[in-house]
């Protein structure tokens, strides 16, 4: 909802969402036990609010209802007049841009974490629709430098021009994880990351100043379909090679499809890529078997100390 | 659908199904690819028929469209007189009692592969409803014994004087896999077991004979639901040491879940047993975390080559 690349003031209004897609199991179980227990997410200048972003899905362990909520976030749906006949999550959209927006207004939540799971390898992933706010690339160089041992990248989601359709601040993603399976290994990982983002705001508002850095990060580029038969039905698989090596390399001729008639399909693009989200389970509905990605360093500013409360 | 201990004749009705959980994706890619190539399943003496079993489950991509198709095939559903409001896999249930058996009758297939997948770390399952069939233990130990280098297990899920509730003769289970997701690597193993399966039903067809042996086994006891809250939402997860150690023996003593408020819940059971469905996705619903089983070795007489076809 935070629109400010760098904060006038301290974060009071922080959300933590859980089940904007309801069978990723680690941000349900998480926003459900915090909300029986919202101590957690205390700290001395703000208290985070846990929200179950939909309600719905999660009680059917789906991803979604009616539609992805994590694309109802638009102008177009937010703005329309509420009909009886609603898809779900358009209501449910509108709902959240009551308790936590208007979304980029100065009435907003001031910051929005959105927790995550995936069925591809991803690690701990960190995702922005872009990398021009300077307080989020602090945060997300926060985490990286608080888990040493952890593999973690930042993925910038959003095209040139493109609206920001997701209710979040910042994405957090973790994977692998099957959906509708809560593994105890990511519950904690993504306790501790949610944690540390808390601290991080924490140590923003109590006058903190970050230095400037610079940031490597990975920024979608194109979006590759399973081969697939005239019915739409699956021809071939994520090959063998390519499964499970999310944000590694990936050079022409290389394979990236293994048919299921035997012959390998080869990575034809006239450069390297790294994919990521390699066999998301949410995606094959979406005509993704993976979303190739461009790797960038770019320095990211000094983020200075907010102005003291007026 | 088979239900003689050892045939009498060659088997030439032969079904391998897919879809029975929509999700569960390496059975339906491989029956779709099958009906498109259908020469992958004959052998000599026989042509085995590819069946989507839930075609509708399998186009939503969900495990089902109103309940559980493999609990289905029970004579109550089969046997009442139809309805218009009957659920879908309750009308699919006769469809295929049509199409297969009917259920233990004379007409009925000789034999019924159905290909499952778990997100549970169970490796290559055969599940079988118990150990009275002389021809499926064949089977089985033939599938272990092409496949030295794979771990692979027998499971027993029916309890004494229980309707078997499937329409296979064996369950073929293989994991770790999302729901929704197709991975290669499990596609290629599911491919391989069927092809060995069919080997082995042209060897008998042929006059094989196969010497007696003991079988261990697997056989379901318990079970086992997470820690919930009065409202049912999950309170624990299943404990890292447990997690993915499917058919290791859990001792009294050791722990099983990882409360969300920090504590370990630990096993109380009486004895030694061995967790098998650890974290499988579709139990969540069914109030399972696993199923405690007992090991079992037991002899299984040697399969006589069937009487010629008259």
């Amino acid at each position: 909802m935070y629109s400010r690349p760098v904060p006038r003031g301290p974060l009071r209004r922080v959300a933590v969402t859980g089940s904007t897609h309801g069978n990723e199991m680690s941000g349900v179980s998480l926003v459900q036990h915090w909300r029986r227990a919202p101590e957690e997410l205390q700290r001395p200048s703000f208290s985070a609010l846990p929200v179950l972003a939909n309600p719905r899905a999660a009680a059917a362990c789906r991803r979604y209802v009616d539609l992805d909520l994590n694309r109802a976030f638009i102008s177009t749906f937010l703005t329309a007049r509420p009909q009886p006949d609603d898809p779900y999550e358009v209501t449910r959209a509108r709902e959240l841009n009551q308790l936590l927006g208007p979304k980029a207004s100065s009435q907003a939540f001031d910051f929005v974490l959105d927790l995550h799971n995936t069925t591809a390898n991803m690690g701990a992933c960190f995702i922005c629709n872009n990398a021009d706010n300077v307080f989020t690339m602090h945060l997300c160089r926060y985490l990286q430098l608080q888990n040493p041992e952890t593999l973690s990248h930042v993925y910038l989601y959003q095209k040139p021009e493109e609206e920001s359709y997701s209710v979040d601040s910042l994405g957090l993603e973790l994977g692998p994880q099957p959906q509708g399976v809560l593994r105890a290994d990511l519950f904690t990982q993504m306790r501790t990351l949610v944690a540390q983002t808390l601290d991080f705001i924490e140590l923003f508002n109590k006058g903190t100043t970050f230095p400037a850095f610079e940031m490597e990060a990975y920024r979608a580029l194109d979006h590759v379909d399973f081969p697939r038969t005239e019915a739409g039905e699956l021809a071939g698989a994520v090959h063998p090679r390519l499964q499970d090596r999310d944000f590694e390399a990936l050079r022409p001729g290389e394979p990236i499809f293994q048919m299921f008639s035997g012959e390998d399909v080869l990575y034809r693009g006239p450069g390297t890529v790294y994919p990521v989200f390699i066999n998301e389970a949410a995606y094959y509905e979406k005509g993704i078997a993976f979303i190739s990605a461009e790797k960038l360093r770019f320095p990211v500013p000094a983020l200075p100390a907010p102005a003291p409360a007026p």
